[in-house]
């Protein structure tokens, strides 16, 4: 019987932690008193397993629970339900990390393009890999083409649309694209443009149709808010399209970020995952970031890796120490903090591309 | 220009609160430095309004923040973006309520059969309704219509999949509806079953066909899972149907349960909205669970109401206290309570649903 292992951290005082272990393998798997179970192999198999409970002092615990891989039918929802579909309502348990035996992990081969086929699309051998937003919404596709534009001639690798970008009557999807696609044909420069997919599956494919006959072969969306199954479907669905994925609704403080942004992400097929870097408008610990991008970067069941892509409220003065933190094998992410340059725009996003490009051969 | 507002409760000292409210709107609508902006509309109508800070004592503070209608495109993922996107990243931040205006409000008709449809569904006129669920998962689809015919013997109204029942090999959703749905049609009752939907949309609407084909009218999914707009897309493709929601990936300690699993899931279309009752497994306090109630039934927009389903951990002694909490409009849910009967699952199902049916007449 293949099992995975979910890994829970729960608060907790030491003569509680064996019950409450127990109740969590329990609720996240037959959820019903384990003694009106008669069935012997729902007993053997099904009900959650606790492999494991480590003391990591202060009153945490590091649980770790086997999960049948039959509950999950091979299925991304309902890997995430069983992982902690009723346990992300209770106050004192974490996700911390899952393990995934083959044959589960076989049902998800991961990024279409990976970070060799990201640095080979824009041409960025041997260093870290720039990348900005168009911002704010709000501003019509011909004024966003124009930001694009300038952002193409300043040299910058990527450019996403802000997650807030959806399809709106200020900026519909299809204007949106087919202007700033046009814009950067224009530019003549190899910059990959990345338009934020949203809405149902339906509305999504949709999109996704109407980018690739603009010649779009990345695309941006939030996993938390789409659904993962439809996530995952979608990369299935376009084989050779680039996925950027957005934490949007990701509540990463109940869910450990290396675990969801990084391993999760990169199983369903992100392609780069953007994320808080630390220092900068949200929470993340130094570590946090650190196992974050591990998690898409090294060898994981011959998946290719992802590529971190730390943002939020990212400048200029930090690019030295991010890619002293990061490496090369990253995608640095500045959207506001080049915008606030206004019209010397080129000129910034110029001076954030020549640094990364110098340190690839520093 | 027409706002909607978000309404936030955020931990921060005194000295701190005017510029972390504003710092949230920013997030939540531009996400880029304002003194970027020139586009005097974008300033004027998309940035996002700081409109009152309340102090709640305990360095917390309730502050309501006017975010753009036209930035959600009336997309319910998108609204979710606007709403609690990159927020539900920020520790100190909790999504409390939401308060929208008609032209966003149009976009979302509401349940299909609300509070009325389902009682006139099972025929349980004025008193409350009751409901149980197919557990454990592991069995198989004849073992699982075994349990449903007992339960449908002792009376029950709404018979759920356990939200762990997915797609899953060892009970196939196709097989186990044809199944339970015989059981239900042998009991000559008019208990109503609702299969568990899982997966991308394009997998749920087969399964909606598939049970269509055998009769269900009801279903459940959890809309965290499935992602709110496919969710909402469901509901309106299939205008007769009616969908139970459940709250498996909620995270309901970070969004305000009354807003997600009441108003919003309703707004989106939920005729019954599964919730951890208070006293029970998870930590819902009275006052949540009497808040989320309200937010199902108080007339709303005009919307139906739907139907608060409490549970988790619920037993056969808590029926007339629930019944007192809750009163008539209301479906109580007993799942593993009910299997620990076994051989007289029959039996204690129809104590439960005569309970029910004479406070009706109390």
């Amino acid at each position: 019987m293949s099992r995975l292992t979910a890994i829970y951290r729960i608060r907790s005082d030491a003569r509680a932690i064996d019950a409450r272990a127990r109740s969590i393998a329990v609720e996240q798997s037959v959820e019903m008193p384990v003694d009106a179970i008669d069935d012997p192999a729902v007993l053997a198999d099904i009900v959650g397993q606790v492999e494991q409970i480590v003391d990591l002092g202060q009153d945490v615990f590091e649980v770790r629970v086997g999960l049948a891989v039959a509950t999950t039918g091979s299925e991304p929802g309902q890997l995430l339900n069983m992982l902690y579909g009723n346990s992300s309502i209770h106050d004192d348990v974490t996700l911390w990390d899952a393990e995934f035996p083959d044959d589960l992990l076989h049902a998800f081969p991961g990024p279409n393009r990976g970070l060799d086929g990201l640095r080979h699309r824009v041409g960025a051998a041997g260093r870290a890999m720039t990348c900005s937003a168009l911002k704010p919404q709000g501003l019509p596709p011909a004024t966003l083409a124009g930001i694009a534009l300038r952002l193409a001639e300043g040299g910058i690798d990527f450019i996403k649309d802000d997650h807030g970008l959806a399809d709106q009557a200020y900026s519909p999807f299809a204007r949106r694209v087919a202007a700033v696609q046009a814009a950067l044909r224009k530019s003549g420069r190899k910059t990959c443009y990345l338009p934020s997919l949203s809405g149902s599956l339906d509305q999504m494919v949709a999109q996704v149709e109407q980018a690739r006959n603009e010649g779009v072969d990345f695309v941006l969306l939030a996993p938390m808010i789409a659904g993962l199954a439809n996530f995952h479907a979608l990369v299935r669905a376009y084989p050779t399209m680039g996925f950027m994925t957005h934490p949007a609704m990701a509540g990463a403080s109940r869910i450990a970020p290396p675990l969801l942004l990084g391993k999760l992400f990169r199983l369903m097929g992100s392609d780069a995952t953007v994320f808080p870097n630390h220092g900068g408008r949200f929470g993340y610990a130094p570590e946090t970031c650190r196992a974050l991008a591990e998690a898409c970067r090294r060898p994981y069941a011959g998946r290719r890796p992802s590529v971190p892509v730390p943002a939020g409220g990212m400048t200029a003065e930090r690019i030295d120490e991010m890619l002293a933190f990061y490496g090369p094998d990253t995608m640095l992410l500045i959207g506001g903090g080049l915008l606030q340059a206004r019209d010397r725009l080129a000129e910034a996003a110029a001076a954030f591309t020549r640094r990364v490009a110098q340190a690839g051969h520093d």
